[in-house]
């Protein structure tokens, strides 16, 4: 073992190293960073995987009017790729003025304010959740569409693959690169090679025909109010073909440089590949008759006691055949690209958490790279709230999808309006500048893309704003309006996590009023029952040279005080012992009377509390252990003056994991032989077997066995 | 607040005491010792209301059988109030021989050893789960029948009651008592009165008829041996009765004084209630005719979609009138008494926990008292437990019958052998003693009780196997294999808990190479960024008088650590400032590192590392605070002659709770003025204001304002 691995054997427990692998050093993380060919699976799994379920929930809610109602699927369609090109253009925009990877949320709150910030900061951490929880409950129902007979398992699975996907993504980005390139591409291609199939056998007049053409549907007689609505929501459906858009302007510094050309191209890419799939699923699918109902009971004809195959699985099995191979790995690749496309939320989510931790808007913890350079914090809260979310909606897509896009257009949407606000800002600073400066070539580049920014984002600023509009008015009674009660308590929590972590940041800043000079220094070692640990605390104290050491005991009954004043007699134990007795058999408030009342009648003083912690080698262990100690610690820490020094002792059961005891083996006790089990090499370097010029060969030159107390000087 | 009620305030926090009340002092032990009559409700309503639920389980099988099989019933219940009557009669003799409360774990583990001593521990275990399990499930059961619109809640409320249990326990038994007393009085006289009324109405000729006597089943055609295993699972059943009366058994040290002879009163008379309420209800149950099916389905003429009234729903409905106010009387007294005898549990398995505790069969944790004199750890696992088990049983009492009994009997067989071995034991004794004193009155009046223990437990036991055998066989497919599953794991468990203990205890033991010695004494405070807190762990550990005393700073930005550096300069810190420079962007490992090197130059030495604690408020705040800190001290902790100082800083939110804080009001930095806030009494007594000779007034003197560090000399 080596010194460098045992220095971040330290910082891991074994079974995470196990499970994650292990940590990586600070010039690793160049090599982390992503080439294109591999971001676009990372950062286009989402935006892509969505066509897997767009244009079946655009299709479903226009098929409740009645089978007329297919008519207007092309309009609507349509309607939802002008979006998509609105939306890539104008995040190509927000990526090159905002390139550090905050995306709408650095955009909102430097440009409209702190609020807007958190609100687009909580939007985008309730649609992470949920990209999660859609994305796998997609992936399962096309999963399902192959393999009926796992259809009772619809939530045990869900959950199964987000934690397959926690563990994944805790291992690191680039694996899961790696993992993810090679599905994300052959979803393209065989979805793509599908439509060409579809379209082909069209116009040779062999159009395929899916299984649920003959199917018809009751339609319900609506009004003109309710047919307009009722598009509106087939439109609002549509557009979570929208979603993941945002992915790549939260991962530019993750890409190569030039990173924000790679950026952009890479968001170009992303969204030509995905208008290609949308409309092409949509037409192929109006074109094979495809009737995918929000109740498949209410399809007449079909057996609503079966699961219901899922649009594409419809088109493949038209367009190739059930049970064809092309079918499978169809289906195969859309499971897998959707379970994967849960990925961009592990890599967006983490990252937001700790711009906004940095920010002191979150908790810090969730801004501490874990082990494999990733915010493992941020990951495990995020896999847990989507499991939370698959539980409660039984995995059920269509009613996940009502609570979904509602956050990615609340940040679309203060998102381009920040934009907005950036170019008029730059606008006017170029107007500020000196003639001179602004005749420069530079500042005319500078004007000319601010105004082409200006128009891009107020475009996108207006449609998304509509877009919100449409999808709240369609969605708020079907399920959405929990995600206006959610967006409020986040952001609210965020503002107060804010104002909590300034107000202590004020309350301990250094002031003019720093002062040294406490003095007295007394050391009081907790004995409860005389054994190695608190000899070897006694040890200690005795080698800081407090001013004053002596041991105390809580004594609860008389035997135990009585065996414990004998022994302390026997093993002629150099500090006097105190006895306190404990009317209440409580242990701490006892102690802390006795100090006050020792500061009160010998001036005040740091009383340095010596207790010894148990270092254990297994999780279980430490149920069995260092409870009392631990409560008398943290009651201790209340009383003036008092510091608590936990003075360890290693178990023998740590030698397991970090190599050492606090006991020396049976063979050592005079020799010092080394050890039968390997030693870290530095460690082993300072023995008494090693240089002669430590310390060490002092205390060990003597015959006495060294048995307690000898961490200091006989490591 | 007086010196007392802070101290112990010290050691509850504010949320448990309000919940759970004020602690207890030693004094007051004396008075939670039970009277007779309290001590009835509380031990014997496991015990009494089981027959809520064992003439309906009984009756109920055999029904299974046809209605012709009824007639098997009188003599099946005969058999029941026989073995009632020698359980009884064999614990008085337990109760003599061992009135310390361990009961059949001390009896089985004293004459049997530690293996049956650790099984009967485990079956007393499951067995005070499944009570609580039972017993809520039945008392929900007889509330639904008398409120059926509550029967879509079954789960939720028994979930419900459960933790209403354990809050009323954790507020100790003295208030349980109070509480329990009417409802099982209540129960008692309302039972007897509706027996009496029962069997007048048959003797004046006016039977009472329940509703379902009209309902047939439709009879399965049994051979000859599954009529006889049918009977033998109906007394199995009925058998049920039995639960609890070994509860007294393991109360008998919370009695008052004689408290043998109390406790044998209260076992007896306890039984006598049990048969005659046993007996009595059945008869009446046959009398009314009433017909409860395992399934409502199969009763020819019920409503299956409604839920089954419970038999002593329909005896009260039938002796009273359904609706009557005695109706609701009995059903109330009969589902309060229920839930209530879920606290035969809560007085008995805490007990347990802390006798296996003190044997060092469980985690010490569970021998810690808790504020209210109870052991706190105990009921709250007991609590979880039986919530776990009523979610995965849907609180469904037939199928939790089914895993019921079978522990009692384990621990009733094993309690009973255990007590012929003492007996023979004693006899064997008597044998050995000198001619004299054998000759003695004492030793004749021994011998005889010997004798006559020996004749009465032989019966015991010799029953209880052979009602453990039938109950094995007739339930053991029917779900009570998982309790010969949890059985094992739990003795295994408790064996591996007493072994490690034990290598644990051999592994501190002083021995003879006790020996002092360490030397070196160097002072390392860690430091992150330049703020109160850290200033006073750099005073405190000036205060200590370390041979060396110096700061170290982990490096991880160069800005932080250049920005760190000038405000050292500019405070004029008085203590040497190292950086170390963090490749890996760890904390505690370059911290490590460098103390492993300057042990290895300078000589090995006590190292004692300073970390700043905060100390707050509310729960929450710990959420956003000390986590580095908490990892950075776990794992120097691992670090040769390393010792962690914990310097507390108590936050300003800190006062709402504890009454104090590091940094002092804003009024107070100069003159030293009272607080606004009001102080314990203790606190301001040596304030400045205070006596002048403690030593607090000699730096208070200057003039310069104190606001870091103060805690040690400014309290």
């Amino acid at each position: 073992m080596t010194n460098e691995s045992r220095d971040a054997a330290m910082e891991t427990p074994i079974a995470k190293r196990i499970l994650i692998g292990e940590p990586l050093t600070s010039e690793k993380l160049d090599e982390q960073l992503l080439p294109k060919k591999m971001a676009l699976p990372i950062f286009a799994s989402d935006a892509l995987s969505s066509v897997a379920y767009a244009p079946q929930e655009l299709l479903m809610i226009l098929l409740i009017g009645g089978l007329s109602f297919l008519a207007f699927s092309p309009w609507v369609a349509a309607a939802v790729v002008v979006l998509l090109i609105v939306v890539v253009i104008s995040y190509r925009q927000l990526i090159k003025a905002y390139p550090s990877g905050g995306g709408d949320y650095e955009v909102a709150s430097k440009n409209l304010g702190e609020v807007p910030g958190v609100v687009v900061a909580s939007a985008l951490l309730v649609d992470y959740v949920l990209t999660v929880a859609v994305s796998v409950a997609s992936g399962v129902d096309n999963i399902i569409s192959a393999l009926p007979f796992l259809n009772s398992f619809r939530v045990e699975l869900a959950v199964l693959f987000v934690i397959v996907i926690i563990v994944v993504n805790l291992r690191g980005v680039r694996e899961a690169s790696l993992v993810f390139a090679i599905p994300t591409y052959v979803f393209i291609g065989s979805v793509l090679l599908m439509i060409v199939v579809g379209i082909a056998r069209m116009l040779l007049g062999d159009a395929p025909v899916a299984a649920s053409a003959g199917y018809t549907v009751q339609a319900e007689s609506l009004s003109q109010a309710a047919i307009i609505l009722l598009i509106l929501r087939a439109f609002s459906s549509g557009c979570s073909a929208l979603t993941g858009v945002e992915a790549v302007s939260n991962g530019v510094p993750a890409f190569r440089k030039p990173k924000i050309r790679n950026a952009q191209m890479t968001l170009t890419l992303m969204g030509t590949i995905a208008i290609i799939l949308f409309a092409g699923l949509t037409l192929l699918a109006l074109v094979a008759g495809v009737h995918y109902a929000e109740n498949p009971c209410h399809l007449i004809g079909f057996d609503c006691t079966q699961p219901q195959p899922s649009l594409m699985a419809q088109v493949a099995s038209a367009t190739f055949g059930m049970g064809s191979i092309p079918f499978y790995i169809i289906q195969a690749a859309t499971a897998l690209v959707l379970l994967l496309a849960a990925n961009t939320a592990f890599n967006g989510f983490p990252l937001l958490g700790a711009v906004l931790a940095r920010d002191g808007y979150a908790p810090k913890a969730l801004n501490t790279r874990g082990d494999r350079l990733v915010y493992s914090n941020g990951m495990i809260i995020l896999g847990l709230a989507a499991v939370v979310v698959l539980v409660v909606y039984q995995a059920n897509l269509t009613t996940l999808i009502q609570l979904y896009i509602i956050g990615v257009f609340v940040s679309f949407s203060l998102g381009q309006i920040g934009m907005v606000r950036h170019w008029r800002r730059v606008m006017r600073e170029l107007k500020a500048l000196s003639p001179e400066a602004a005749a420069q070539e530079s500042a005319a580049s500078t004007r000319r893309s601010a105004r082409a920014g200006l128009v891009i984002n107020s475009a996108g600023a207006a449609l998304t704003v509509f877009v919100l509009l449409i999808v709240t008015i369609t969605k708020f009674t079907h399920g959405a309006y929990l995600v206006f009660i959610a967006i409020p308590i986040l952001a609210t929590l965020m503002i107060g996590v804010n104002r909590y972590y300034r107000d202590v940041e004020h309350e301990i800043a250094v002031d003019d009023s720093t002062h040294f000079g406490s003095s007295g220094d007394v050391a009081m070692v907790l004995v409860n029952r005389l054994q190695k640990p608190v000899i070897k605390a006694i040890d200690y104290a005795l080698a800081a040279k407090h001013e004053k050491t002596f041991a105390v005991h809580v004594s609860t009954t008389k035997e135990e005080t009585d065996e414990l004043q004998r022994q302390w007699q026997e093993h002629r134990i150099p500090v006097q012992l105190l006895v306190i007795d404990s009317p209440y058999r409580m242990f701490a408030s006892p102690v802390a009377t006795f100090i006050d009342k020792y500061r009160e009648k010998n001036g005040s003083a740091v009383v340095t509390v010596y207790l010894p912690q148990y270092i254990v080698g297994h999780w279980w262990e430490s149920i069995l252990h260092n409870r009392r100690s631990r409560r008398i610690a943290n009651q201790l820490m209340l009383v003036h003056g008092v510091s608590i020094t936990l003075v360890p002792w290693l178990l023998d059961s740590s030698e397991l994991i970090y190599g050492r005891r606090s006991r020396p083996l049976p063979g050592q006790e005079r020799g010092g032989r080394p050890s039968q089990v390997p030693q870290p090499k530095h460690l082993r370097a300072s023995r008494p077997a090693g240089p002669p010029e430590t310390a060490d060969s002092r205390s060990d030159g003597g015959p006495p066995a060294n048995g307690g107390g000898d961490a200091a000087n006989r490591p």
